[in-house]
């Protein structure tokens, strides 16, 4: 599995995917770069006039509802669905699921376009799959990664998308195997947007891979174990940003192998 | 008055509070990177539909109108109005104003909703208690913090708004007396909105202190003591930005309590 | 001539033009700092109702289509009419120019108001001079250079704007001679966002000289310059976001003049 995993990251640099981002305003910036990071070509377009055509050079589409308003909800929704009628793998990240139900509704929408790849914290896939069950806090995780597996189940099974559940410990869910990744940093939540960065980054992975577990798991794999190495030389939240991406771009298969706390069950 | 304040970095720390920021594209990254830094948790949104909501879930609120266009100037007024009729505190951040007329219309709006603090520099605070008797340079200040001073005496009477005027010598007007804190560094004015992160970070302290006045001393010391040990560290603004973050995360009691430099008047 | 490029970046120091960027959610925050840190101050301000005013307090304008929408679309418009009548410098970023034909249809809007300079790559300077003729490979270049010097030949011409071709050689085009700056790094390419800085940067060399080509050569060679020396200290893409910043802040005329390599033609 281990060079699977590695050969997808190789790909993700050799095929340079151009992958559509309709994200939040918070996180545009580090999103951009972190995909640049990994190899791959960002770009950011949400205007209704050229979400088609946006949709037919680009070989994959990430949407983040982070900071969603009515005009970027319609976009989401339109991207969504040119994605899926023209088969191109799109991942979902649903920010701040079940803190409101403008989110709800828009997620709702959403889903019908069956993504690839959901990812989101604990709070956040439960929310998405019991709505209002669970009330984020925020943006921010308050349930482990644990209680939510359930839920991923149940989204896997109802929605057909490989899940990811992110977290200490982060989980993929692809209705066969369960795998765990304990990669990361405590640190790592005190810098804003690396859910969204790690979002972006599978993006790149789905759209060189047709095994969108692998791909889930390879893209998962890279940045926890980049954010990992990352934190090791960083005096705060400050120089971990910086020395995560620098990371992303510089790290040696041995390094990634010998870190990765992978673990299939 | 020193360990009051030490309590209050410590009191935002443990409660981490939930912030809800309706702010400027510039800044979205770098305020919410240091609203996780001091230990609390932001929340960016602004679509219409989910502000009543979200001002339940935040325990206060940042309104910066610094891109502010016709959406969001009503995302603002509408939350500013959410935020005074749930009595949750609410911080103003003022910029550009007097620049335009556009700018100013908003303002008058947003103080009919009296916010808990005001946060500008000089020339905004000049500005928006003289309408159009000052004319902003833009988002810098050409005015000193102490020209400022009478202004703010005025909108602290007028509002009912703990004001501060940021500077060389940030200045916090509570109507008995004035707190005089003479920490930062002239580096901090080339990286763009350290003056936004500042007024994000106030409102992580207004959300977790009743003394408003002491709530905002605390925040504007620990974020111009941690601009100022930082840039001793700085190569020029990018390493700034960075060290900045590092040090809002990781600054100790002791470096807290041996540069700050407040009078009391 | 180097002589004349570097009193070009003092002036810029002296001067502190105040410059209006209309630019797109991704690059806002790093274009603000470059600005900043060559000296300048960026305004971002794109709302329809202070258009006008903030074009008469602004030396110059920057209009960057990157995440160009509906609303954003006519500021742009609005914005650059404005500094035609007003006889204000501006320049135009044709960010991701013959990808869509919304983009296309946007352009052909703008170059209406006749722009003072136009930056782009390659593939987008090919795009906007023959449209349609070529795809680009989203904001990425996938022409060289030289390709798009006949292009840019015939942008001079019909549009009376200078033009600045970005790539790993930069070439200025005036009509009468051809500037190439053979500096920078591959590694810029990794960092989302630099074109859009560089855009930026001459934003403020047009505001404070009235030799556009003079300035042009002098803002791409100071950005040029930085980008490499930042790059000989930097261990990946994070790291030479910050050490950008800081060269643009500190370089020295010694190091400019020791590190441009200009050939003019």
């Amino acid at each position: 599995m281990d060079k699977k995993l590695w050969e997808y990251i190789l790909q993700v640099k050799t095929k340079a995917p151009l992958v559509q981002n309709i994200t939040n305003f918070v996180v545009m910036n580090n999103t951009a770069n972190a995909l640049l990071a990994v190899g791959a070509s960002p770009i950011m377009a949400h205007a209704h006039g050229e979400l088609e055509e946006m949709a037919n050079i680009c070989q994959s589409l990430v949407v983040n509802i982070g900071t969603a308003d009515d005009y970027w909800s319609d976009s989401m929704i339109k991207a969504a669905g040119t994605a899926s009628a023209l088969k191109k793998p799109w991942l979902l990240d649903p920010v701040g699921a079940g803190a409101t139900s403008y989110r709800d509704s828009l997620l709702r929408e959403l889903l019908k376009y069956r993504p690839s790849v959901i990812r989101g914290n604990a709070s956040e896939i439960l929310a998405l799959a019991k709505h209002n069950l669970s009330r984020t806090k925020g943006v921010d995780s308050t349930a482990s990664s644990n209680e939510a597996v359930e839920a991923g189940r149940y989204l896997n099974e109802s929605v057909g998308a490989i899940v990811c559940i992110s977290g200490a410990t982060d989980i993929v869910i692809d209705g066969k195997r369960e795998y765990h990744i304990s990669n990361g940093d405590p640190l790592m939540t005190r810098v804003t947007g690396l859910g969204c960065s790690s979002s972006a980054v599978l993006g790149a992975f789905i759209a060189v891979a047709d095994d969108f577990a692998a791909a889930t798991v390879a893209g998962t794999a890279l940045f926890s174990v980049a954010g990992e190495l990352a934190a090791k030389s960083s005096a705060g939240p400050g120089s971990l940003q910086v020395a995560l991406l620098d990371k992303l771009f510089s790290i040696t298969e041995s390094e990634f192998k010998h870190t990765l706390k992978l673990e299939i069950k």
